[in-house]
């Protein structure tokens, strides 16, 4: 993309907005402002460009005397569609090779593949959706559970631009304010309130702070969170695990085509995703260099999660054991839950300490309990603002808007001149843009896209 | 299904119609009596039942309060849909997640998940499409060359099932008239020429053994050619196999998800697929037992070859030896093209038999030769009827009106009395009707569906 950016716009593209592979149907999809008028060409039935917008019409794709599919042509006049163009949607049976034909026949007539996401990119650049709508499209796509769902919803949905853009407001009628004093500077008046602003921009700044503060929780909640089950060999690690993760993923595979390859123990309760992460090497003295590596290893791990189950065999392990194992994990940031397995061979009531959840993975008991500590340890974490951060780039720019708006602040305070105040104002109002797209660059907007699916 | 076949019909039904995954797109087919009605309480946006058939509808699907969803529904108002029921399609994000919300969400309202095929079972049933164009849907899917797609679309466009019906009527006309001697058999009337009859019968039974013969061909392009490359080792079989295959797989890969990994290596020619078969342990003469089995599975491979590509040095080979070499094949029921490979590294010119062709498989010369005399030898085969056999059904169904027809014409022969006549040429008119479906059983149209994707 880059410097092509914009002159690429006039071409009217295609591509298969459907997964790849053989299924019942596939969707094959065509915008720009020959996109009726190429669609027409090929398409024998009705005559496309006479027929009203949202309409859908049967007939064959053909190829000169040979017919290549009998489809149905979903028709978008611009600007009523997803891209503000012209689209004709064709849906078409599911197979590769039929795909393939049309494709390769539309790009005969004179279409171009689209480039990944090049279909949300136009819909920005014509104001269909702000930038941080376009990304949740990509998040909302992403999705895997309840949660990030949720999120991603809720920022497709304007709601994150709209706060910016509240916020914005704002700050920019106090930096016209700024801005008109400049323009009277000689007779040295102050139309705008110190007073007034240092409210403003501290009310905005903690605002930002609350975004910023979401961002781990949001992060984790996008990507799941880091979970590592630690425990002494035949604690009962791996029957945990498998009674964790078996148990969900029977709900999860309940509809076909659910498969999720990349994180192998990923599970999910009420909604939110937790990331089981092994430590199989952890015990307290390595024997030898190797096992050194290995417990290395499992202490960066132990560093990076969001909650450590400690699982210990009840049998063995006496109150004041557990006390002193438990010391081994004070020093992460971690919540750290002791999990006290094997309760049903007890023959003797334990007296652990207050945060131990007592189970039996073998025999599936006390799991309920030890799911819904999960649950809580996750959401005492969340942060109340409706709004929540999952984006890097989001939390970077409102990390510099911060940044800025703690120097104005500061200038405030040692009273500077009004045309500096102005200066950082409007620095802190460009980060803010950066979020919807305000301002942007093309290569912003090519590595943006670049991550989109091609047909979306 | 079995018994319930039938009385499942009044379930409104729900699938994903898309291929499983993430993508841009997914779509979700709704079809039923109720399909409008449920789809109605979960879209927020317009009143989907008071809209036109096929139009497009902007919404949201909802669970409460909670946003699972924005959608695009399309309506097809019955009986102008692909199940001539009513019918929703919901074009949601591509997101796995979501699909498997809304359809939770659909199951929760009464719909049932869709068994595979059941949408073209209703179509069938609901007389949108005969049996064998119905098959020709699944076969239109699975089509991944240009002639095993031309086959399948001629078929679901009814052309078969068109020829079926002729062929019925025909009979069906012959075969009242000698029923309606039957009510004067006291009489002794004959209503129908026996000399007709004989004339009509041939023809028929003509066209039949045209159908049939057809099927080898279908069924070889439908699977592909099952082409051999034989040939001593440093022959050059591997580079010859790298030279069709790799320029062929760069046009396949031209378009995104056309990866075909159950047959490694099969390439396409003028839409004909080869299906290249690897007999790497081809020798003459076995060193011991386990080369003995190595080159019996060979054997068999050639046993089923329709083309033996015979490889072989032309540096190392002189004509003498080549019809010696040759004569290994004789037995077998393959068109047999013997192949010269190195022939930029002959000092003199070479004259094997006229059916040799003389490429440089590292040099990649005569491969277009080559590449012709492959279709060729297929085009050789290919019989002269616009209709060709490809669906096994099909195949014994026709097998069996054969033989019924020469029964009849048989019993002519021996003028036997119109009461046999007519029960013959009524099993004759039972087997083409199982073709298009006017006579089926449940366990045949399970079995038939079952073959099916889920969505379609």
């Amino acid at each position: 993309m880059g410097a092509h950016l914009h002159s690429d716009l006039n071409d009217t593209i295609c591509a298969l907005a459907t997964p790849a592979g053989t299924g019942a149907i596939g969707v094959i999809r065509v915008s720009g402002s020959r996109a009726i008028e190429i669609v027409n060409i090929l398409f024998k039935g009705k005559d496309l460009a006479a027929q009203a917008s949202h309409t859908i019409h049967f007939g064959k794709i053909t190829d000169g005397s040979r017919i290549i599919d009998e489809v149905l042509a979903s028709l978008f006049v611009a600007p009523k569609s997803y891209t503000g163009e012209h689209t004709v949607e064709l849906s078409c049976h599911g197979s590769t090779y039929i795909q393939q034909q049309i494709l390769q026949l539309l790009v005969q007539h004179d279409c171009r593949l689209a480039k990944p996401g090049e279909f949300t990119l136009r819909a920005f650049l014509n104001k269909k959706l702000d930038l941080s709508q376009a990304e949740a499209v990509a998040d909302l796509i992403a999705s895997d559970s309840a949660e990030s769902h949720k999120m991603a919803m809720q920022q497709m949905r304007g709601g994150f631009g709209a706060q910016i853009n509240q916020m914005r407001t704002q700050l920019v009628n106090f930096a016209s304010l700024i801005e008109l004093e400049l323009d009277f500077s000689e007779e040295d008046v102050e139309f705008a309130a110190r007073e007034e602003l240092l409210v403003l921009v501290s009310q905005i700044a903690a605002l930002i702070q609350n975004l910023l503060d979401s961002f781990n929780y949001g992060n984790a909640i996008k990507n799941g969170i880091p979970t590592v089950i630690a425990g002494k060999p035949n604690a009962g690690k791996s029957t945990l695990l498998n009674a964790l993760i078996n148990e969900e993923r029977a709900i999860v595979s309940d509809i076909a085509g659910t498969t999720r390859d990349t994180i192998e123990e990923a599970f999910v309760i009420d909604g939110i995703t937790f990331r089981l992460i092994d430590t199989a090497g952890i015990r307290q003295h390595a024997s030898d260099a190797i096992e050194e590596i290995g417990i290395e290893r499992a202490f960066e791990k132990l560093q990076k999660a969001s909650i450590i189950m400690y699982v210990f065999d009840a049998t063995l392990t006496t109150a004041e054991q557990l006390t002193e194992e438990l010391k081994l994990f004070s020093s992460y940031p971690a919540i750290v839950i002791p999990v006290a397995n094997k309760t049903d061979a007890l023959t003797h009531t334990s007296a652990f300490n207050q945060e131990t959840v007592s189970i039996s993975a073998k025999n599936n008991i006390g799991m309920e309990l030890l799911k819904q500590r999960l649950v809580v340890a996750v959401r005492k974490d969340e942060i109340k603002n409706d709004i929540i951060i999952t984006n890097l780039r989001h939390y970077e720019a409102l990390k510099h808007t911060a940044d800025t708006l703690q120097q104005v602040l500061n200038g405030i305070d040692m009273r500077i001149s009004g045309e500096l105040l102005a200066l950082d104002i409007r620095k802190a109002l460009f980060h803010l843009a950066e979020i919807t797209g305000e301002v942007t660059t093309d290569d912003l907007l090519a590595n943006i896209f670049s991550k989109f699916c091609i047909g979306k």
